[in-house]
């Protein structure tokens, strides 16, 4: 049945314990429940799940979103949220609606890689916003959009992925939370947040959201069942103002489909009403935080000292090399004792930064992981 | 369970026959069959179906397609298929791709009124293509094209639903696509063919592809399951240079996602496996004649004499008025005596056209239709 071309984006390179894929392990996808999803869903409401959509998304969608998101973050309303097929889509969305080409977008630097090819299809400029040692930082951001505005320049969004980030691990620090959205208030900048990782929290609660902090406005949030669910149903969604979700739903594609993922979207309403979505989480929750605790440990058991952090949630280790020890030097060695890992300069807009790299323990079973980060021991040691 | 705010994008008008919804008869939809697929997708891929899936779409539904065109269009390499979310987000893709902003987009006129939005939104002018009574004229395109660039405009597509087209149910005769085809190569300018309705046929076959007709050069097509299975999956595909399927699956946000809609399409791929697709085809283009043919039945007998057409595929009649009956003021009438339809002029992107309406067999049961018809005779009759 394993037909001659590839069904999946993941590469297998035998011999090798990748972690640079931040994608699911197969064990943590819920193949059955999704199944009963899909029958309860037809079950439920029928034909309806598969005719053409409200275009904003089904109202029982929406309507469970914005009930989760007031168990997780304060509230929400229904009538905020636009059903999109998954958080690169919702990107995508906003920065054509809400951006022209020429603009400036600014990103959070480390950030999320793709997002970069996401805004540079829709002809924007993307430039790394100002940061420090402990984030983004909102007085310099600040005067760097004053600056590019004294030059001429259009700089309508910021993108960042502000919680449990990809590729730090690190959540923005409450006090520069609630400056970056008076930012964006005084300099009429639209925050677009990425808060694909709220869910994937294994410690303590998750921080408040910009959106929550900015009282909806000066902020767009977006959302995604990647992590929590599973990635192949592009399933996610935009949190803005009520206008805004009706001009997204006024586009043409979006009018002409019916919403972009209508069937798959009731779906995801009957995995939520069941219950299975709460069980599902807590059970990949569980794991995941073994997955973390075990990379960890191993980590930090090695013979070379490392500066190792403590990620609270989302799937990442941003770990800083030893002096001397670039990463593109380790990842040639790496290579060589059978583990890969992602530079850190793939995170920055700029490409600079040889002094990081991104470990995912999401796609490794705690063995694997354990395995991966002794041989990344070795590499590290024998890297000159 | 039924929700406050809408599930669908159908409005329901109590005492109205509405003709204007393109949309499937909710009894027409595979619901037994698509959760069976969805089943055998998760027992036969597993966890595969819900990862991040290949860029270019799954490998299963890319060769099932190919395989298909085989047998209703002479063929397709799999590596020329991308695997899109609907026939419209295929239309999104390839403008955003092939066209700039500024850029003129000629369209068959009448032609499907919701890709205007789509073109619309991606800043290009949309411009009627040269036709006369026999649909697109391929010498007059020559001479219309060759003067807009005498103006320094950029023409780099032609946007045509040539077989069973929306709205007419015509499909444009065989000399004039071997013309087509030809100005095409000459002048440098993309067909994007829109052939969704091809499967849709009723009476003989139906006339071969302008990609095939191309030979795979100056075409682009697209197709979509809306109409042969279901609308709400929001599936669809692009046959193209590989080249050109090679630079979508680079998009940055089809990167991003895996794929656009990657656990409908590998469902999508164990319905054509099993032969669902066939046998639910078979289904409905059975149920979809009757429905035309009680409609043209019914338009024939009424009292008020009418030019009806014979469409032999496809959902739509086009119905040229009587003279002296203008479409708006028929539409007056018609609302009062409980009958709806699409004025011809919603289909020409100038507006103009108030000679025809569009009337839809899909989404009503053939009693319907049939009280529907005489209802309209009514009120043609009154029309002033």
């Amino acid at each position: 049945m394993r037909a001659g071309r590839p069904i999946l984006q993941y590469v297998d390179r035998p011999g090798v314990l990748d972690l640079g894929w931040g994608h699911p392990h197969p064990s943590l996808l819920p193949t059955d429940a999704w199944a009963a999803a899909m029958s309860a869903a037809l079950g439920t409401y029928g034909w309806q799940a598969l005719t053409y959509g409200y275009e904003a998304g089904p109202g029982p969608l929406r309507e469970w979103i914005a009930g989760h998101l007031a168990t997780t973050d304060g509230g929400g309303e229904p009538d905020e949220i636009f059903v999109t097929a998954g958080a690169s889509h919702a990107l995508t969305l906003v920065c054509a609606t809400l951006a022209r080409p020429g603009d400036v977008v600014l990103v959070d630097s480390p950030t999320y890689h793709l997002a970069f090819g996401i805004l540079w299809d829709q002809g924007v400029e993307v430039i790394a916003a100002s940061v420090d040692d402990g984030g983004l930082d909102p007085h310099a951001l600040d005067e760097q959009i004053a600056a590019l505005r004294r030059r001429g320049r259009r700089v309508p969004l910021l993108y960042i992925v502000p919680t449990f980030g990809n590729p730090t691990g690190h959540s923005l620090p409450d006090d520069r939370r609630r400056e970056l959205v008076a930012v964006a208030h005084r300099a009429d900048l639209t925050i677009v947040e990425d808060d694909t990782y709220r869910d994937m929290v294994y410690d303590g609660a998750a921080p408040p959201s910009l959106w929550r902090l900015g009282d909806g406005e000066a902020v767009v949030r977006i959302g995604s069942f990647a992590k929590t669910v599973a990635p192949g149903l592009r399933l996610g969604w935009i949190q803005a103002s009520p206008d805004l979700i009706g001009r997204l739903a006024r586009l043409g594609y979006v009018h002409s489909g019916g919403g972009v993922n209508h069937t798959a979207a009731l779906t995801m309403a009957a995995f939520g009403a069941s219950g299975a979505y709460r069980e599902h989480l807590n059970a990949v929750r569980r794991e995941y935080a073994i997955r973390r605790d075990t990379l960890l440990a191993t980590l930090r058991r090695l013979p070379v000292r490392l500066d190792v952090p403590s990620p609270a949630g989302g799937w990442f280790v941003w770990l800083p090399l030893p002096a001397g020890r670039p990463a593109a030097n380790v990842l040639v060695t790496a290579e060589e004792h059978g583990v890969s890992f992602m530079p850190g300069s793939t995170f920055h807009v700029d490409g600079a930064d040889d002094d990081h790299i991104r470990l995912s323990f999401s796609l490794l079973a705690p063995a694997e992981l354990e395995e991966a980060a002794q041989r990344l021991g070795i590499a590290l040691a024998e890297t000159l």
